[in-house]
This record gives C-alpha cells, sequence and structure tokens, in this order.
C-alpha cells in the first residue's frame, strides 16, 4: 500500500494538478473511510455514507406515551389478532405469486420446448436443423427482450434481489426496493428470463417478491383502515416494516422451495434482530402459509385433486430412495464423508473461481455499461440470450453421446412431482433406443434437469457431464448480472449437480466402489451452491427440507461448512460481493476479537451538530439547511467547578482524580486524537489538528482555562443567538465544551414540526405550542417531506420550538470506553440506528452510526490504534 | 382481595400475635412482591430473591484488557477452533451417553417382558396369573427402588430436567444443576425409572444430561490445560459456559429425537440471547454430532451394518406411508384440518387438566411429602410402582378385547426400525389367531406402543382406547413429580395417540370417511404434548423431524397453535408451572404492550449500597457482612449548583429549567416514591415514608439546602470515615445525594481482592496495589469463597483499595424514563445480571437486576400505578 501511494505521488508529480493530488489522491483507504468519502477504486469500494439506516428502536415520545396511556391489554390483543391475520395474508399472497410465477414459466416453456422438440426432431430427417436453431432463438430473444425491458422501466428488479433484501433486513434503506413497481417488474420479469432459456432461477426473485408483499401488504391496509377511522398507526414505522419484510422474506423462500423452518432461518440468519419468540413464530406461521397456499393450489391444478397436498415447493429434489430390492443399498455410508469433504473442498474452490470472475465482470459493468444509454443493457441481455441459445443448441447436437435407454428390471419408483423421470429424457439427434444425454440436460427446464442428475439410473458419459459442467459455469457466470431478474440458486445446483454426477461416475463406474450416484450429486449440489453464496444454517436447512430427508443432515452441513471455509479463504459470498459492490454499509455478525483493543471513543463520531431543548426556527432551519444528519441530539450545557475538593485528605483526592481522569470530556477527546493523529503519515489530516492545537495551547494552563469560563458564565448558551454561532475564532474549548444529552431528534421530525408550525412566540410560555398527535408524526412515513421543499414563509423565525416533547428521551446509550464488541452488539442486536456516547457525568462526546461500524471502518481504525501506540 | 385480608384480619385481631400479624398477614402478595419477601400461600408463590443470576455480559475488567491486547487473529482463530472441537466432543458424548442409556433401557426391558411373558402364556393355561403379577411386580420394584435411591442421592435429578435447564438458560443459576453428581444421577436413575415399566421418558432426562455435559466437558478441559500451562481462561465464565450448555441442551434433544434442528431451536427457544449465528451454527454441529454418533453406533450395533445411518433418534415415529396400491389414499386433506382444529381444542383443554391436577398435586408433595424424612419419598416412587403395575396387569386382563390378526393383502410395509410392526403385538389372555389390544399397548415399550398407534393397521376396539387413554392420562399424572428422573413426551405422546386414534376410529368405522388413521394418531399426539408443555417453534420442528415428513409442518403447526392458545386460557405450560412452584425468577418472552406505562424509574431499586473507588478495607468487609447483593456500583459524589445561570433570558432559562427538571435525583425519586405510597392501602408502607418524609421536610427551602451543602463542602465522602457511617439522623438530602456512576464490581471480585491482599497503604501511592492476572480473577469460578469464610487478620483494616482496575467500568445503563420493554429487551436479550439506572448527568439513581424484571412484580408496579394515578 505504502508503494502505491509512492507510486501515485511520483505520477501526479509530473502534472499541473499536484495540490490535488496532494490531497486526494495521496490518502490511503484507510483514511479516506475515516473521513468519509466515497472512492471506487479498481481494488476497493468503500461503504457509502449516502445510506439511510433503518430505525429498530422505537422513539418513546409524547405522542407515543398518550396512546400507551390509552392501551389496555383488550386493545393490544386486537391488535396482536390483526398482526396474525396480516401475517396469513402475507403467507397466501406469497404462495399465490408463487403459483402465478410457476404457472406461466411452465406454460411458456412448454410452448416453446414442444414448438421447437417437434420442428427438431423433424428437421433431424430432412436436415433443416438451423431452422429449428432459428425457431428457438426467436423465442428466447422475444422473452429476453420483455424481461429486459421491464427491468429497464425499474432497474432494481435486477439480478435475484437477494443483496437487496438482506441489506434490507440488516438495517439499511435502500430506496425503491420495496416499492409496488419493483414488484410488477420482478415477478413478470423472472417469468420471462426464466423461459427465455438463461440459466437463471426465479428463487432469488421469488423471496425479494414476497419481501415486498410483506413490506406492502400491511401499509395498504393501514391506510385503508385510517379512512375508516380505524386509529392506528402501528404498523406505520420501520419496525414494523421490517417484521413484515422479514415474514414476507421467509414466504418467499418457503414457497420457493417449499421449506417453512428454512425459510424462517433465512429471516433469522439475515435479519437477525433479537431472537423475538412472538416474531419467529408469525414468521414460521407466514411461511408454512404460503406452503400450504402454493401446494394445495399446485396439487389441485397438476393433479385435479383439489384437497391434497403433494406438491410443497417450486423446487423440490424428488424422493431419494433406494430400490425396494436392493438390501445393501444405501445413500450414504461413514466412508462417503471422506468424499463429501473434499468435494466441499472442490466446490470451496469452484465457488470462490465463480465470484472472482463474476466479480470482476460486475465491475467491468459498472465501468463500461452503466454509464451509456440503457439500450445497452438491453444489448447484452440478448446477446447472452443468443450464445446461451447457440451453445445449448451445438452442444446438445455436436458433444451430446447417444446413450442405450436404461429400463430397470423393478423400478417402479414414482417422483413426487407426478411425473415419470424417463418423460424428459430427450432422444434428439439420436436414433431409436438411444438418447442424447446432452439435450436431456439442456433441452429441459432446469428443475427436470436436476431431477434427471439427481434420480436417472442411467449413466451420463463422463465427457457430457464435464462439458454441461463447464459451458453451464462459464454461462451463469456471464448471466448473473445482466439486466434482467435472475436467480442464481438454481443455476448454482445444476451445476453442481453435473460436478457431483460426474464424481459419482468416475468412483462407481471406474473404481467400482457401491456407492448411490444421487447422494453424490446433491452433494455436489450443496457444494458449489455453499461455495458460491456461503450461507450456512439457514441453506442446510432449506437443502434437506427440499430432500425430505432428514439423515442427509449431516453430510449436506458437512459439505457446506467446508465449501464456506474454503471459499473464505479467498473471497466472500457472491450475494455480499454485490453488497458490497453496491457500497452498502453491511454490519457483519460479530466483531473479530481483535477489534476489541478499540473503544467506543476510538470510533465515534465526535464533531456533532446539536440543538438545545429551546431553539429559534430560524437556527432549525439553518442547523437542517447546512447539514445532512438524520438525526440530531438535544444538549443543555454543563460546566462542572470541582476544584475546590481536589484538597482534600488522600483519599479524597484519589476518588475525585479518579472521577476526573475517567470523565471523557470532548475538548480531551479531541486532543487525544489529534495527539494520534500526529504520528500518522498524512500530512493533510496533521495540518488540521496542528491549527487545532495551535489554537487550544493557551488553554492548556487550569487557571488561564477556569478564568475564561469564569468569565464566560454568564452566557453559557453561545451560539442560541444567530450572529454568535460557532465560529473559526473560537477556542478549542469553547467549541467542545461540555453538554449534557437529553435525547435525540430526527430530522424527519424536526421538519414536520416545522411543516406544522409548532413553536411558540417568545413572550409566551412553551405551553401555548401546538401539541402533535402520534398519526399527525407517523402520516408521511417512510416518505417524509425534504427541508428545502417546505414554505416557510408564515413562520417567524424568532418562535422558539420546543422539541423536547417529540424527542427520543431515552436512546440506549454507551460509555465512551466500552469495548467495540458489546457496542456493535447492542447496535446490532437492538437494531439502532444512532447510538450517543455518553461519558460518566451525562456529557455527550460523540455519535455511533451504522458507518462506524462498518468492518472497513473498523480496521482502518484499528490500523490507525496500531501506528499510535 | 381486599375481603380476604378483611378475614385475615378479623382472626389476627382474636389471638395474640396480632402485632405480628398486622405486620405480616395484612400484607397483598403485590406488596410482599415489593417488598420482596418470600411466602408460599396456597394460591400464590412468588418469585424468590435468593437465585442468582448468570452473566453474560462481559466484563471489560483491566485484567480482561490485557489479556485482549496480547490477542492477535491468530491466537483468535486458534481459541475459535479449540471451540468447535469441544463443540463436537460434547456432541459425541451426548450421542454416546444415548446410546449408553438405549443399549440398557433395551436390555432391561427385553429381560423383563420375555420373563413375564413366558410367564404370562404359561400361567394362562394353568392358571398362575397372580404369579406372573408378582413377578412383574418384583422387577419394576426393584428397578424403580434403585432410581428412586439415586434420586435421594441428589435431588436435582428427581424430574424430567426440562425446568431447570429452561431455568439456567433463562439465566437463573440453580445450584448443582450441572454438576457432575446430578449427571451420575440422572442418567442411572432414568435407565431404571423407564425400565421399571413408569409412565416416564427418557427424553427430558437426555435433555438436561447433555446440558450438564455441555457444562462440564469445556470446564474440564480448561483445567487440564490449566496444569499444562495452557494459559487460556476464557471457557471460565458464565457467557461461555451458558453457550455450551445451550449446545449440549440442542444434542441432548437431537439424540432423544433425531430432531438436529429441531434441537437448535429448542436452545434457542429456551436460551434466547441474541441471535447470535456463530453460536447459532456451532449449536447445530453440535446437534448433528449427536445424531450422527449415536445412529452410527446403534445402527451399527443393531442392524451390523457399519457405516450406515439408519436409527436417528432414540425415539422415532416411523415411516407414514400409504399403502402402495392404494392411490386414492392421502396422508391427510384440507378437510381433515378442520378436524385437527378441533383435536387441537380438546388437546388444550386436556393439557390444561393435566397440569393443573399434577400443579395441586405437586403443591401436595411439597406441603405433606417433602417437609418429612427422605424415604417416605422412596416409598412414594415405589407405590407408584406398584399401581402402575397392578393396573397394567388387571386392565390387560380384564378390559382387553381380543380381535382377530389383522393380516393385510400387501403389506411389505418395514418399518425404518427394522422390526415387523406386528412383532410387537400381543397375544396374552387370548386365543390363538387374535390378539390382546389392551395388552398389545400395555405389554410394550412406550415407543412400540406408539408405534403400534401410528401404524398398526389392525384396529383398536374404542373402548380399549378410551380405558387406555383414561388410565394413562392418570397414572403419568400421578407419576410426573415423583422422587425418579421422569421425561414427560413419551408419556405425554402415547396418551395423546390413543385420544387420536380414538377419533380416527370413530370417524372411520362410525362415519365411514376415508382418512389415514395413523395422521390422526400423530396429530392427537401433538395435540396432547402441545396441550401439556406449551412449546411452539422447537415443539413444531421436533415432531416434522421424529415424523421426517415435511408435509405434516401445517397440520402440526396449527394443531400445536390451537392447542397452545386453548390451554393458556387456563393455566401455563407444565415445565413453567414447575418453575413458578420452585419460584425462579423466570423472564418471559417479552413484556406486555400494557406494562410501557411504567418506566425503569417505577421499578428500579432505589436502595443502593455502594463503594468507591478507593476504599478502605474495613468499609468493604463491613459491607460484604452486612448485605447479600453481588454487585455494588462504584461511584463518587456530585454536587451541582447551577443555580447562577437560571436568572438569564428566558430561553436560558427554560433550558436549565428543562435540564434541573429532567435530571432524576435519588432524592427526588425518593420523594415520589413516598408520594405515591401515601395512597397505598398499607400503614406500616406510609409510616416508613412518614418518618422520611418528616426527616426531609425542613431540608425543602432551597436557600436552606444551599446552606447545608456548602458547610459539608470539604467532606463530600462523610461515610468513607467508618465513625460517619450512614446513620439514622442523616437527612434525606444526604442518604441520597447525588453520585455519580462509575462502575460495577461482583461480590466474587471484591472478596477475591480481599482474599489476595490487593490493597495499599494509606501513605503510598495507589499504583503500589499489586495486580491480579485475569487467571487469577477467574481461578475459583463458579464457585467463589465467601466473606465469612476468609481470614482477614494479616489485612490491615485502614490499607485502601483501589476497586477500579477490576471493576466492570462500561455495563449498559438505561435513563430512568426509559420504557419498561426497552429495558426488558436489553436486560434479556444481552443476557444482564445487574442493570445501572442513570440519569442525565451521570447519577446512579437505581439499579434493575432479574427480580424487578420478572412477570408479578411488574404487574404488582403497574397495579400500584394505577392506584396512585
Amino acid at each position: 500500500m505504502q508503494h502505491d501511494t509512492t507510486t501515485k505521488m511520483a505520477c501526479c508529480s509530473n502534472c499541473f494538478g499536484c495540490r490535488r493530488c496532494s490531497e486526494e489522491e495521496t490518502r490511503t483507504p484507510e483514511e479516506l473511510t475515516i473521513l468519509g468519502e466515497i472512492r471506487d477504486e479498481e481494488n476497493e469500494i468503500l461503504p457509502r455514507k449516502d445510506y439511510e439506516s433503518l430505525d429498530y428502536d422505537r422513539c418513546v415520545s409524547e405522542p407515543y406515551v398518550e396512546i400507551l396511556e390509552g392501551m389496555d391489554n383488550k386493545k393490544a390483543k386486537k391488535y396482536e389478532a390483526l398482526r396474525w391475520v396480516m401475517v396469513f395474508a402475507i403467507g397466501a399472497s406469497v404462495g399465490l405469486l408463487g403459483l402465478f410465477v410457476d404457472y406461466f414459466v411452465h406454460f411458456f416453456t412448454k410452448l416453446k420446448f414442444s414448438m421447437v422438440g417437434y420442428s427438431v426432431e423433424e428437421c433431424s430427417e430432412k436436415g433443416c436443423l438451423p431452422l429449428s436453431l432459428l425457431e428457438l432463438l426467436a423465442f428466447n430473444m422475444t422473452f429476453i427482450f420483455i424481461a429486459s425491458v421491464l427491468v429497464l422501466i425499474e432497474p432494481l428488479a435486477a439480478g435475484s434481489g437477494i443483496p437487496e433484501i438482506k441489506s434490507y433486513l440488516n438495517g439499511v434503506k435502500i430506496p425503491g426496493i420495496v416499492r409496488l413497481q419493483t414488484f410488477l417488474c420482478k415477478a413478470v420479469g423472472v417469468l420471462f428470463s426464466v423461459a427465455g432459456g438463461l440459466f437463471v432461477g426465479k428463487e432469488g426473485p421469488m423471496i425479494h417478491s414476497g419481501a415486498i408483499v410483506g413490506a406492502g401488504l400491511p401499509q395498504f391496509q393501514s391506510i385503508t383502515f385510517k379512512r375508516i377511522k380505524f386509529n392506528f398507526p402501528f404498523f406505520r414505522s420501520d419496525r414494523d416494516k421490517r417484521d413484515f419484510v422479514s415474514a414476507g422474506a421467509a414466504a418467499g423462500v418457503a414457497a420457493a422451495f417449499g421449506a417453512p423452518i428454512g425459510g424462517t432461518l433465512f429471516s433469522l440468519e439475515e435479519g437477525s434482530s433479537f431472537w423475538n419468540q412472538a416474531l419467529t413464530w408469525k414468521v414460521l406461521f407466514c411461511s408454512m402459509s404460503a406452503t400450504f397456499t402454493l401446494n394445495f393450489f399446485r396439487s389441485g391444478i397438476n393433479f385435479n385433486k383439489w384437497g391434497s397436498f403433494q406438491l410443497p415447493g417450486l423446487l423440490n429434489f424428488g424422493e431419494f430412495k433406494c430400490s425396494d430390492g436392493d438390501k445393501n443399498c444405501h445413500l450414504w455410508t461413514a466412508v462417503d464423508l471422506a468424499f463429501f469433504v473434499l468435494m466441499g473442498i472442490v466446490g470451496g474452490l469452484l465457488g470462490a473461481l465463480f465470484n472472482c470472475m463474476n466479480k470482476n465482470l460486475a465491475k467491468y459493468r459498472m465501468r463500461h455499461i452503466h454509464p451509456k444509454a440503457k439500450f445497452i443493457r438491453v444489448l447484452e441481455s440478448l446477446l447472452v440470450a443468443m450464445v446461451t441459445t447457440v451453445v445449448v443448441f451445438a452442444a446438445s447436437m455436436l458433444l451430446g453421446e447417444c446413450r442405450d435407454l436404461y429400463s430397470p428390471p423393478s423400478h417402479n419408483n414414482t417422483l413426487s412431482v407426478g411425473e415419470d423421470i424417463n418423460s424428459t429424457i430427450r432422444q434428439y439427434f439420436c436414433s431409436n433406443k438411444t438418447y442424447n444425454d446432452m439435450a436431456t440436460l439442456f433441452f429441459n427446464p432446469q428443475e427436470a434437469a436436476i431431477h434427471q442428475l439427481f434420480h436417472q439410473d442411467g449413466t451420463f458419459s463422463p465427457v457430457t457431464l464435464s462439458v454441461f459442467f463447464l459451458l453451464y459455469f462459464l454461462l451463469a457466470c456471464w448471466t448473473y448480472g445482466v439486466s434482467v431478474p435472475s436467480g442464481l440458486f438454481v443455476p448454482s445446483l445444476l451445476c453442481g449437480a453435473a460436478f457431483g454426477r460426474l464424481v459419482a461416475n468416475i468412483l462407481k463406474v471406474k473404481l467400482g466402489m457401491d456407492i448411490y450416484a444421487g447422494t453424490f450429486a446433491l452433494i455436489g449440489a450443496a457444494a458449489f451452491l455453499g461455495g458460491v453464496v456461503r450461507m450456512t444454517i439457514s441453506l442446510t436447512v432449506i437443502l434437506i427440507e427440499s430432500t425430505n430427508e432428514i439423515t442427509y443432515g449431516l453430510p449436506i452441513m458437512i459439505t457446506l461448512m467446508v465449501a464456506k471455509w474454503t471459499g473464505d479463504l479467498f473471497n466472500k459470498g457472491i450475494y455480499d460481493i454485490h453488497i458490497q459492490l453496491r457500497g452498502v454499509p453491511l454490519l457483519e455478525w460479530e466483531t473479530e476479537v481483535e477489534l476489541d483493543k478499540l473503544t467506543a471513543s476510538d470510533i465515534m463520531e465526535p464533531n456533532l451538530t446539536y440543538v438545545y431543548p429551546h431553539t429559534r426556527v430560524q437556527s432549525l432551519v439553518s442547523i437542517l439547511r447546512t447539514t445532512i444528519y438524520h438525526a440530531f441530539p438535544v444538549v443543555t450545557e454543563n460546566r462542572p467547578n470541582e476544584q475546590d475538593f481536589m484538597k482534600g485528605n488522600i483519599l479524597v483526592s484519589n476518588n475525585i482524580h479518579f472521577k476526573k481522569s475517567s470523565v471523557v470530556s470532548r475538548a480531551s477527546e479531541q486532543r487525544r486524537r489529534c495527539q494520534s493523529m500526529k504520528s500518522y503519515p498524512s500530512s493533510e489530516l496533521r495540518n488540521v489538528c496542528d491549527e487545532q492545537r495551535a489554537a487550544v495551547e493557551p488553554a492548556e494552563e487550569g487557571e488561564d482555562l477556569l478564568q475564561q469560563m469564569l468569565e464566560r458564565r454568564h452566557m453559557p448558551y453561545p451560539n442560541l443567538c444567530p450572529d454568535q454561532s460557532p465560529s473559526e475564532e473560537w477556542t478549542m474549548e469553547e467549541r467542545f465544551r461540555p453538554l449534557t444529552f437529553h435525547g435525540l431528534i430526527l430530522r424527519s421530525q424536526l421538519v414536520n414540526l416545522l411543516m406544522r408550525g409548532v413553536c411558540y412566540a417568545e413572550n409566551q410560555p412553551s405551553a401555548t405550542q401546538p401539541r402533535l398527535t402520534y398519526a399527525e408524526m407517523t402520516e408521511d412515513y417512510p416518505r417524509f417531506p425534504d427541508i428545502h421543499d417546505l414554505d416557510l414563509t408564515q413562520l417567524s423565525p424568532r418562535m422558539i420550538v420546543d422539541v423536547t416533547p417529540y424527542m427520543n428521551p431515552c436512546p440506549y446509550s454507551v460509555s465512551p470506553n466500552t469495548r467495540i464488541s458489546q457496542v456493535f452488539n447492542l447496535f446490532r442486536t437492538m437494531g439502532l440506528r444512532h447510538l450517543p456516547v455518553v461519558n460518566a457525568v451525562g456529557e455527550i462526546v460523540g455519535i455511533i452510526t451504522r458507518h462506524n461500524l462498518t468492518h472497513e471502518f473498523l480496521v482502518a481504525k484499528l490500523r490507525q490504534h496500531y501506528i499510535t501506540i
């Protein structure tokens, strides 16, 4: 890194913009992180500061307390019942959505394959195969065009949506991610992108759509309720919305995989607020409802047996079962475990390779495709569709092997999906009684191909499997990131299943081992998927539920664990990579032990913009217009003079001494920071501190300082008068004078107060200020007006606003010497947005937000910590 | 309640002990709760105050920081790897334990039934049946005698152990609950109590044993490591121990039911710290290891097929499957769901009845059996065993119905346990070609009886099922609570299965509906079990995993939900009832919405015993000897005089005024409390306050108060000198003078400091005080010495202890007006032990412990709140 900087400086000094260089280019990524600047460097994309956080903590302001006072257990029970109804409605809707997507994908795919299949069989004899290829191309490119245009309308509909939902559940607000328009484009788009033969899955988009249903449905209801005077503003908060989004996302997983428990765990693993039993129970119920609804209708429609339940999820793996006659057959044995571990390692390596390639591709797209005209993206999608189609066709025709149809002696194994496995075998380009193994994999919906690899007793040739794996790997990697709604689960599973089946073929045929090929295909699928997405608990449970076979628990778990560990040596999971590329300040699970060397005061933001309990309108407006902070601490001044007690006996003096040393004041904190900055290699930073240091030096002598304080004693709130606002001439002691912390008020709340004219005249008591109800406070949720859009001409700037009834009077806070792990746990677990750092005498010394807890920021701070000690 | 009190007073006034009456007997339960007294009233058992809490929060004292400083990522990884090894070791050990218990239960049961069965068949002809009965009695009573004697040795080994583990994971320390002796008595005892034919299960004791393994194994290792100088004191804390206990308990569930996911969720549901992904992942791995180990060995031993995995758990329900030929057969249809809901309601009612009867029985035992000599308990166990044996024998002989052996036309359904279901049919007392349905249920291990009810195509007569259900219900209810290790899962399942099968018989035979009887038996079992234990998420998953059939998810979930809701109308779950009977201060999941009307200052304990950073040895010793608190806040004094600023402009004065009013000082808090006490009907309480009020009145005038403060200004720490210790003459202002909060120190830490002579002489700097290492601080964990056992003669009482390096300098704290739900969430989620309440200027105003957050206490406080407003 040092070398890198030097090179850049050398390069810079050759050109004119040298000053600019030395200011911006010589900063290391760590400094940039600390300074909060954004730079899309080639090898480092730092978390952006412009993402808002969601607030999971309740703001117990006075309007909320009013509602609380009117609350009794009966009312609370009614609201609770309403929640259950909502949760069921979400589940059922997601189930129906799954049904809709599945039905149309099935319809379009069947239409396409039956027409093309007919054409291929006819043309194989007549020799008009290019015509068949054209027909297939026409189908695929039309579908992809539609999908791509939908994404043009709403760019957030692209991709799998899991990174976005993961970010949302983590507590980051991504604008538009749960909007109706996104939902429509995603749900319809995924249908066409899957039908268009791209190597994409519909599971990720299902999860995203489910989350949107969860976010939207209760909000819509709540608006309706308001119209019919159902005074119920409780769902209109980040907390409730996030709960419902959890439920919706879980329902999405449940519908996609028929895995209600896995879905619940997915929500927990990603959502990860505290383990809230009531919420978890609702999420599980929502997942069950989704599975149930989907199962009911699919079983009814497909088998015309209404009331039976045979098709739990959109994707299922069929039944793994030894044929009845074979008593020596085992799905897996202890010996196989060793192979599973090896496959896990290989899966992890392949996944890391996939992620690495996809990351570079995504960066290339960000730099070279996204800045250009939008239709370029459509062209890229069409190009991918064309190449995929041609490859599929050519590979099946040229590289497929014609193999004898295997008719098992006592094969009465009916798949639970109700169709015989041999019905999806393709004989394209092959003579009678043989089938084309490549075409069987390529000319089928991906789910059918997975079934083939898991359950087909007939073997696929090793060459076919290798070619298939390679082509699929490359094309899937290229496809993920194209501007169409595209999941990654099914392609990864199929790719991995081919790998697993290849291993099984080698072990069984070449080495003559007695193994169950389906298990190896499954483990291969798990290994590759695990290597790509690196999910742990929920993925294990999802796969177990999809196979409906508890005994697979251990091998799947071990494989996933090994794959994750192997992959983590090289890079992150694909979803985390895409989250990072977007610059989302995601909070990890927990901090590393080493980071506990830092304390809250090391990482907090010490430069505060604050408001007083009673502030003039003009001050508020100027603060709101000149800053971009989302919350402001409400503070009062505080000037101690305990010097008198220092001359006591030694015990007393020791005690006071300890107290004095343990109180981190903002000024001393700033001085300490400057001290540490001085040993830091950036000259620019040092200059800033030297200035402050110079300003502070005259105040170093205790007596002098006391004198200054005494002089200012009759003007404790200097910046309340607009002409005395904080200026450059202030001493450091003055700028960072002690402030007692009383609460937090959000920007949206302040804007709301101003908009509704909540203030009182100077010559009247503060009780004359109008009062807002909770409903008025939350009316504009979640899109509050901007201060710049407000017309404040009718408000006198000399009026005074009493913010205390509307602030959060008791946010969680930490002391300055709290260790990072504790700060992190509190912040992440309670889903906070702002965490004030308050010293032992109640003075606020800084504030911690999500940005101060991102891994990049913490690591940068730790490096700085090592330099200074 | 009011009436009740009056009656008692009337009764009291007739006798001599009137003063005592008016002091103790007239207090309502609420008052008692608030005053923290214990009374085992007939209908109210309040949480006891003498249970210690576990501390999940880390104490970042200086010795710990030293260790942190020496920590790098490599070392951290090594420790992490060690954790994984430990977790695997726990899982494997629990698996082996399950194997051991299962093998010997199997062995003894087989021995018993084969000998008795032979005798019965012989005696049926010869007419010597009383002899067979005697033989059975001899077996059963010998076994139960052994089990009962083991419980005499270690009384904590009685019962299922789930209430104890639930309490432990909730954060309550129950002495001896994870001791080796308990483990041995429990594991061996359960073997004999199951083999002895009692209606008890081995699942609960398995979970308890698993938890002990989890608690003990890493501790033992850590002692070993210390011997070989492996400086690793990290596992020696409540936090790590609790993590391992979670894993062990989960492994216990996994081994018992073959349900690794269910086990993990059980730990989460009961343990419920924050959702910690790393921990959850380890717990899941531990569960998987247990299942795997058990499965490997059991499959190897039972089928002699080493390396295959066919017997996942000790209890499994066999395969639910339609016979191959029947295409119209469904395990369940949408119509059945209506019946499942009804069965859920009935199950909930039956469960509530069961719990109610068992609760009264337990109370009777507590009052009349436990105070007597211990051997009485053994006699009771033997009585239960005798009655059970006689009932089993008599019912089979007299009430059983002889039914034709049903030989299914194409019945090739082999159970996964490997034994044909017809092998457990009993023909006792019946002629050839018929079987005795009652004996089939009674003369088998309970697991086999469950299998019969779930899978036997032959029907049981409704009369038999009803009689069986009734007898089983009553005997199981009597048995749970007897002094033997006894689980409740299997008896409940069997009882419920009989009920479900009865419903199925009626629907199928009487109403001619086309249903699958096994499903109804399963749902009946779930309904009754759900009604008794009222677990939700984990029980759903455990049952799904045990049936190995995902499609049962929805019906099981709905049944459990309905059963829980129905039962909750009447009483709590059986485990919660037994926890309550023990007076354990368990924290619920969350607080009711209504309780949010209270704030932290309403529920905190305002009378603090505190220490200063530097305190004399004699003061410490006297504090430790005269109080029973487990932690002491470390405070300094703080006297504000901001009056000068009050004469500013209105804005400034408003701000200062707000600040003054928002600072809750201990004195004003106490005064407010007295104000509210006055309107409270207890005369005794009012008197206490009146006294204090009288003492405080002269200080009411602000000027006078200021004068007093000025006079005391040179003596800010009056109670540092032993002759000036807090006395009755002090004014209220003096007793509750402002104290700035700096940290918490535990009793155990103080005792440790005194024991190791950590102090310095008055005429020396505090740096001369000896320093302890982290290992020395935790050496005696978890059984720290008592202050009364310490020999402090070599310590000069005038020496000074500097406690600051050893205290927790940054515990989480809350402000006095934080709402209960927030306080509760913080306390429960972070697993705290003491939560200081600190006002806006950093003064401690009270402390909240587990006792202040129990449901009983909060409800009492809320009632008081309603009275005062």
